[in-house]
């Protein structure tokens, strides 16, 4: 491996380097519905152009959600293109696609016909859209990349007092849940060691996004992991979130991410499976321990789908019906998977 | 900051360097009831010599927990030195004085006072024992000294077929908590490259470390969550472990490891605490958000101590009378943070 920044910074195609380090007037855009990873390279990107002179727009098509506003910069935000703006470039990142940018692709469809779009995403299914691309599917965030074209583009990691760091910092927690997945690889550590040098605040940018929680949320964990059952050889274990538990608890929909997670720590469960009651039937969620059963063959089974290690459906039967089809699915699958 | 390992390793003092490259049969030796930085590092240092053409006897006073045993070469480890060897050289790692090797020290005075001893740590308050000696209290993990000895040994980190390169980052992430504590510097995570560039599985073992709980812990967590309380403007977030908590989940004592934590990520909290029923008193843990309230304070309170954001303190009163007496000075302590 490199432990070398630079050198590491020659993945990034020239035609991307020399696009925008020559543009003047930038729109820099990510997805609708964003979270970390998608604002801070839009906001990052943006602050390169300026670095050099330049002027840049970061938008979204959604307002910056509260969670993110302890980042420095998020102000900067709009949701639309600045119309007294004549830009000469739009680079678009973290969007699989170009439709992902949201409304804002038909609301100013001249606009994305008449500039030329930098396409910068780490989505394997990206097909390449744009008069530039660079999709990197190897790389853990999109602000993985972003760094790497900021040493390209000659921006030290340090400028605008921590703002452009912090914002990259937050992109690569977010997407590896601070280097616990397994898309941490030695480039992100090594992009993650420059940043921190460059006064990103990794501790506090992990404990806001990661270990912040409302206290509504912190007490449906609490019902849900209380009613955690087992079977008898604990290689199924699972748990109900009533509808009364979001009563009880004040707490919304939103809040109960993560909580399959939890069940999924159990030392014992090869399948961990939360069960969400829902008016019109019932939520899936499934998580499998590396190795053993693939969770996209449970969901399947029951017209879902998603990842070996994470998947979900949806059955339209109560839950105290679903249960019982459910697990004994699970604790057949559980049963054949050999240590 | 170098982002360069080989300039990093240059804080290796070259007495250390020389004291463990000339060794031929070391005994290397962690603190007793360990955990993986110790393990890590006694193991690791051991390998080092081994490849160097040495003979090693890594030694912890307690068996190494289960908890560990997914670590490869933990079966290494003996309680005690081998009767059979002649060292020349013993090397205490991650120990903040050399009485914390345990026991073996007593029933082997006569081998600790006739063969000079060289000292790794990163505790501060290392008083420097040993021939030759070094403490770098900036260091997150021994382990991460560790990686830096074994670039100056010129021992290849992805030596041993990955074990050396996994026990070392199983003690960083130990130390860390998976990089999401602040001491996880810039050199820490360049450490952390070269160590999973040399194939160390990081998501892997932060799961085992970190994200794999027993299902009576999971429970246990459940039921002091669920009756998680916070005073009218949410500054204080408490909860309670009641005695009869462990009879119901069946969980023993060390399962509550960990919720404090739980609590601490309230999202309203400047104080979190976690009230401990047991049988002759109460036991108080205390979490506090970065730039508030100093933990010790209130710790200090009632007799106990620790760190600025996590402090611990036992009060000899039933539950029922401790909590309102705390709560008070904890709303008093909190009211006065200015955010």
């Amino acid at each position: 491996m490199s432990v070398d920044l630079a050198a590491a910074a020659a993945a990034v195609p020239d035609g991307v380097v020399d696009r925008i380090g020559a543009a003047r007037h930038v729109l820099t855009i990510c997805h609708e519905h964003p979270e970390a990873d998608a604002l801070g390279a839009a906001l990052t990107v943006a602050l390169m152009v300026e670095a050099r002179g330049g002027t840049a727009t970061p938008v979204c098509a959604d307002p910056v959600p509260a969670m993110y506003g302890f980042l420095p910069g998020m102000e900067r935000f709009r949701t639309a293109p600045d119309p007294a703006a004549d830009y000469d470039l739009i680079v678009v990142v973290d969007c699989g696609e170009l439709e992902r940018v949201g409304p804002v692709l038909a609301d100013h469809a001249a606009l994305f016909a008449r500039v030329p779009i930098v396409n910068l995403d780490h989505h394997l299914s990206n097909p390449g859209f744009g008069a530039v691309s660079w999709v990197d599917a190897d790389a853990a965030a999109t602000c993985e990349m972003a760094t790497l074209l900021a040493v390209r583009l000659g921006v030290p990691l340090a400028a605008f007092d921590g703002i452009l760091a912090t914002a990259l910092m937050a992109g690569l927690v977010m997407d590896t849940a601070t280097f616990q997945h397994p898309n941490a690889t030695p480039r992100s550590l090594l992009v993650a060691a420059a940043l921190r040098a460059a006064g990103a605040p990794l501790s506090e940018i992990s404990r806001r996004l990661y270990r912040t929680k409302p206290n509504r949320q912190l007490a449906l964990f609490g019902r849900v992991l209380a009613r955690l059952e087992a079977s008898p050889d604990g290689r199924v274990v699972w748990s109900t979130l009533e509808l009364a538990d979001m009563d009880a608890t004040g707490a919304i929909s939103e809040h109960s991410e993560g909580l399959i997670d939890l069940l999924g720590q159990s030392e014992t469960a090869e399948v961990a499976i939360l069960f969400k009651e829902q008016a019109d039937g019932t939520r899936l969620s499934v998580r499998t321990r590396p190795g053993g059963v693939d969770a996209t063959v449970l969901a399947g089974r029951f017209g879902g789908g998603g990842h070996a290690r994470a998947a979900g459906a949806t059955v339209a039967l109560p839950v105290a019906e679903a249960r019982p089809v459910v697990l004994g699915e699970a604790t057949r699958l559980a049963a054949a998977v050999v240590r």
